[in-house]
C-alpha cells in the first residue's frame, strides 16, 4: 500500500516526460529548419557541382558507398548492442533497451547539432553527410557508456536531461581535443571511452543512495536475460572493427585499423576468460564475460569497461604515435599518424570535474527519480505484461512456505 | 478431450502443408529453369560484353558492390526484424519467426518471377541481379505486414495461399503504379506499407471470427516475449535507412535517402514515446514502442503501424514533389523528383477492392484453419517442448488451489 | 553430495584454463610479432607503392571496401549465428555461446598464422589484409560446425585442444585440395563443412559415452531456448549468400554467387518445412527447421546438417563443373570454373582417418571433462545466476509430489 504511494507520488510521467519529449522534439525540428543543409556529396545540385569540379565520371565515387556499410554497424553497436548489453537485470529488460533507445534518439539529433556547429558549419548553415551519422552515433555511444552507471536509478526525464548535457559537453570537449590541440584519438579511446565512463561515473556519484544495498536481489541477473545481454555483448564485439575504421582516412589506414581491431578483439576475449576464471574460487566463468561483477552506484562496472581501458588506451597511443617512424608509415603517413601528443592527458582532467558542476541540476526533485526501492524495476515506468504472474507467484511462494512448515 | 478432437479434425497439417510445400517449389524450379537468367552484371559472358562496351576496366565497378550492402540489411530486416517483431504473443513465438520465415522463403522466389515478368523481360527471359533479390524482399515486406494483421488465426497453408495471391497482386499494382502511371513511391509508402496493411485487413475482415475475445489470455504478451519483439523492433528500426535507399538512384539520391529517414526516425522516438506515456493513466510506456494496443482481428495494430502512416506518406510525398524546385535539385534533380502525381490516391482506391473478391478463397474449409480457442497458440502447428511442463504447472495450479482451500 | 564431490574431481577450471588461455595467447602475440605484417593494401608504406605502380588515384580503390562488408556478415554468422544456434538445449545456453566465443576467438588468431604460413608467407613474413580475416572466420567456421557434435560434453580446455588440432589440420587439408590438386571449392563445401562435420563425428566417436541416456532429460530444450535458437538460425541463413561469396572473384562471380545463394537458400526452406511436417506424426513442425532431431553423441546432428550436405555439394560441384561450356561463362569464365576435379573426393577419405589419430589425445584424463550427470549443464562450468531457484524449484516438486500424495 504504502509502496504504491510512494511510486505515484514519485514516479508518475504522464506529463512530464510527453512533455519534455515533445518540446524537445518541436527544438529540434526548427533548429534542423533553421540550420541543417545537405553536404555537397548529398545535395541533387551540390553533388552536380562536385562531380564537375573534381571531373569524376560515375555516381558510385560519393563517399556514401565506402563510409555507408560501418555507419550501419554502428548504428547497430548503439541500439542493439548497448541495448541489449543492460537487459542482464532480471527486472529491467524494458528500462535497458527502451530506455536506451530514448535517449541515444534524442541524442542523435543534438549531437548533429551540436557537433555540427563546431566541425562543418558554413555561412550560417550545418552541412551533413553520412559522416556526420557515424559521429552522431559516436557522440550518443559515450551517453550510452554512462547510462550504464545509472541504470536502474534514474527516471527517463533525468536521462534526457543527462543526454542534453553529456553531449553538450563531449562536442565541447571533442572540440578542443581534436581541433585546438590537434589530438589523434583513434577509435575514440579518450573522447568517447573515458570520457563517457567518467560523466556517468561523476552522475552515479552526485546522485548516490547510501541505502540501495536492500534492493541486492533486483540487481542480480537470471539465465535468459543474461542470454539477451549476450546478444548485446557480442554485437558490440562483433562489429567494433568498423567502430574503429568507420571515420579513418580511407585506404591503407581504415584497412589497418579493421585488421589490428580484430585481432586485439580475439586476444582480449582469451585474457578475459583466463581472469574470469582465475578469480572465481571454483573456476567457473561469468556471463557476460566483459561485465565485472556488479556494484552498487555503478551498475555496469563502467570503470572497469570503458574508463581504465580508455586511459590505458591513451597512454599506449601516445607512446605508439611517439614511436611511430618514417619507415613504417611512409612520409605521408607520419604526417597523418604522429600527431598525437601527451596533451591528450592533461586534456582528461578538467573533463572530469567539469561535468560535476553541469549535471547536479539532475538532483532537483521534480524529476521523477524512483525511490530505492523502486530502483531496478520495470515495473515502476512501463506497463509490465508478467505482473499479475509476478504476484501471483509471490502469493504462492509464501503458500509454499507454509506448507513446508506444516 | 473434445479439445484434442477438434484440433485433430481441423488442423493436422501433415499431408496438406508438406503437398502445397512441394508443388509450388517444383512449379518455382520448373519456372526458374524456364524463365530465370542471370543479368549482364551477374553473367560471366554478359559481364565481359558489358565490360568491354561500357568500356570499364575494373570488376569493382560492378553494380554489385553499390548494392550488396543494403540488400543485406534488407534481408534481415524481412527475417530477423518482422519474425521477432511478432514474438509478442506469449505462446506463438514459433509461429510468428517461422511462419514468417516460410511465407517469406516462398513469396521471394514467387516475387522474383512476377516482377520480373513485369520489369526485367527480355527475349523470353527474366534477367535478375542484386537488385531483383531487393525488389522481392520489398515484395515480401508488404506480406509480412499483411502477416500481422492475420497473426496467430491462420494455419500455414493458409498464410501460403495468402502469400501467393498477395505477391501476385502486389507486382500488377507496382507495375501500373510505377511503369503505366509513372509515379515515384520513395520508400515504398504505397506499393509496400499501405498496399500490405489494407490487403492484410482485408483478410482479417473475411476470416472475421466473432467469438475470439474468449481467447483473451493468449492474445497477451509476457516479459521475455516483449524483450524478443523488441529484437525485431530494433532490427527494423536501424535498418529502415537502408530499407528507404536500397533501389535510389546512385549518388546524391541515395545520400540524402539515408539521411532523411535517420533523422525522421529518431523524431519518430521520442514522438511515439511522449504519446504512449500520455495515453497511458499512470503515463507509462509499452513494449514494444511501436506496437499499438492488441485488438482481435488486427492482431499486430497493422492499421495504426503501417496503414494510416503510408495514406500519410502519400499525400506528404506529394506535395513535397509539387513544391520541389529547380533551385534545390538541380536541373536533372527535378526530372527524377517531380514526377510523382496525385493519380497515386486515385489507385489507392481499386487496389483495397481488389483483393478481397481473389482472396474469399481462403474461406474455404479444408485448409487446416484453427479453431477460435486454438487461436494464439503454437501447439497446433508445432511440437513444443516445454508442453509436459505446462501441463504441469496447470494441474499444480488447481492442486495450489486446493491445498490453498483447505 | 556425491555428486558435487565428482565435480570438485572433474571439473574444477581454475587454474588449467586461465593457464592454457594465458599460455597460449602469450604464443600467438610472439608469433604475431615475428611473423605477421600488413599486405600492401593494408600497409600506410605499401599502399603508396601499390597506388604508384598500379596507377591508382583513388585510395577508395583499397580492395578493402569490395571485402569488408561481407567480412562482417561471415564474423556475425561465426559468433551471433553458430552460438546461438547451439542454444537449444535448455540448461546450456552459456555454454553454446560463451565456450563458442571462446574457441572462435583462439581459432582465428592461430587460423591466421596456419593459413598465412601455408598462402601468404613472403620473404620470412605472413602478409595480411581483410581477406585472411575472412579466411580465418570460414577455418573457425569448420571447428563450429565439429562443436555442434560434442556440444554439453566437453570441457572449455577440450575444446581448445580441439580447435588447435583442428584449425591445424583444416589448413593442411585446405592446402592440399586448393593449392597441390588445384580444386575449386565454392562455398566451402569440402573444406569447410564436410571437414567440420566428419571432424566434429571423429571426436564425439572417440570421447563416446556409453550411458549418456540417463539425461535425456537435460537435453531438451524449451520454448525460450528455441526462440533463442531461432536467431542463430537466421543470421546463418540470411548471411550466407555472404558466407559464399565472401571470397569469391570481383564482378560477376561474386554477383552470381549470391544470386544462386539467396535462390537456393529459399528453396531449401519449403523443402525443409515439407519433410518435417511429413515426418511427424500429426504433422506438426519442429524448431528450429534445420535442426535434425536430438540424438545422443552428435548433439546438433550435424551429420544431417553439415556432413552429408557437403558431400552432396561436392558431387554436385563436380558434375556442374564437367558440363560448364565456353557458351556459358566465356572463354576466361571457363579457365577459372573448370578446375575442378573428381580428386576431391578422394582426398576427403584420409582426412576422415587422419584426425581420429592426431585428437585421440583428448581422451587424457587431465583436461576435466564432465562425468555424464554434468553433461549439458551450465552449473559445471559457469556461475549460473538462477541456480539457488533451481535448487528452489527442486525441493518444492518433491514436496509438490508429497501433498498430492497426502
Amino acid at each position: 500500500m504504502v509502496r504504491t504511494t510512494l511510486m505515484a507520488r514519485n514516479t508518475d510521467m504522464r506529463w512530464r516526460l510527453p512533455l519534455v519529449c515533445l518540446l524537445w522534439e518541436v527544438a529540434m525540428i526548427v533548429l534542423f529548419g533553421i540550420f541543417v543543409r545537405f553536404n555537397p556529396e548529398a545535395d541533387a545540385a551540390g553533388w552536380q557541382k562536385e562531380k564537375h569540379h573534381k571531373n569524376i565520371t560515375s555516381d558510385v565515387e560519393n563517399d556514401f558507398y565506402f563510409r555507408y556499410p560501418s555507419f550501419q554497424d554502428v548504428h547497430v553497436m548503439i541500439f542493439v548492442g548497448f541495448g541489449f548489453l543492460m537487459t542482464f537485470l532480471q527486472r529491467y529488460g524494458f528500462g535497458a533497451v527502451g530506455f536506451n533507445f530514448l535517449l541515444a534518439a534524442f541524442g542523435i539529433q543534438w549531437a548533429i547539432l551540436m557537433q555540427g556547429w563546431f566541425h562543418t558549419f558554413e555561412q550560417g548553415k550545418i552541412l551533413i553527410g553520412v559522416e556526420s551519422l557515424i559521429n552522431a552515433d559516436f557522440c550518443v555511444g559515450s551517453v550510452c557508456i554512462a547510462f550504464g552507471a545509472v541504470l536502474g536509478k534514474v527516471s527517463p526525464v533525468q536521462l534526457l536531461i543527462m543526454t542534453l548535457f553529456q553531449v553538450t559537453l563531449f562536442s565541447v570537449n571533442e572540440y578542443i581535443l581534436l581541433d585546438l590541440l590537434h589530438i589523434r584519438d583513434a577509435g575514440g579511446s579518450m573522447t568517447i571511452h573515458t570520457f563517457g565512463a567518467y560523466f556517468g561515473l561523476t552522475v552515479a556519484t552526485i546522485l548516490y543512495r547510501p541505502n540501495l544495498e536492500q534492493t541486492k536481489a533486483k540487481q542480480s541477473s537470471n539465465y535468459h536475460s543474461d542470454l539477451f545481454a549476450m546478444i548485446g555483448t557480442l554485437f558490440l564485439w562483433m562489429y567494433w572493427p568498423s567502430f574503429n575504421s568507420a571515420v579513418s582516412s580511407h585506404g591503407d589506414a581504415q584497412h589497418r585499423a579493421v585488421i589490428n581491431t580484430y585481432c586485439s578483439l580475439a586476444a582480449c576475449v582469451l585474457t578475459t576468460v583466463a581472469f574470469s576464471s582465475m578469480l572465481q574460487k571454483k573456476g567457473k566463468l561469468n556471463m557476460p564475460f566483459l561485465e565485472s561483477r556488479l556494484r552498487i552506484q555503478d551498475t555496469c562496472g563502467v570503470h572497469n569497461l570503458h574508463g581504465m581501458p580508455g586511459i590505458i588506451g591513451g597512454i599506449v597511443g601516445a607512446v605508439t604515435a611517439a614511436a611511430a617512424t618514417e619507415g613504417v608509415y611512409g612520409k605521408e603517413g607520419q604526417v597523418k599518424a604522429s600527431t598525437f601528443t601527451l596533451e591528450k592527458l592533461t586534456v582528461l582532467c578538467y573533463t572530469g570535474t567539469q561535468d560535476a558542476a553541469t549535471c547536479g541540476i539532475l538532483k532537483l526533485p521534480f524529476f521523477g527519480d524512483p525511490t530505492d526501492e523502486n530502483c531496478f524495476e520495470d515495473n515502476v515506468y512501463w506497463e509490465v505484461p508478467g505482473d499479475e504472474e509476478a504476484n501471483l507467484y509471490c502469493m504462492h511462494d509464501s503458500n509454499e512456505k507454509s506448507v513446508t512448515d506444516q
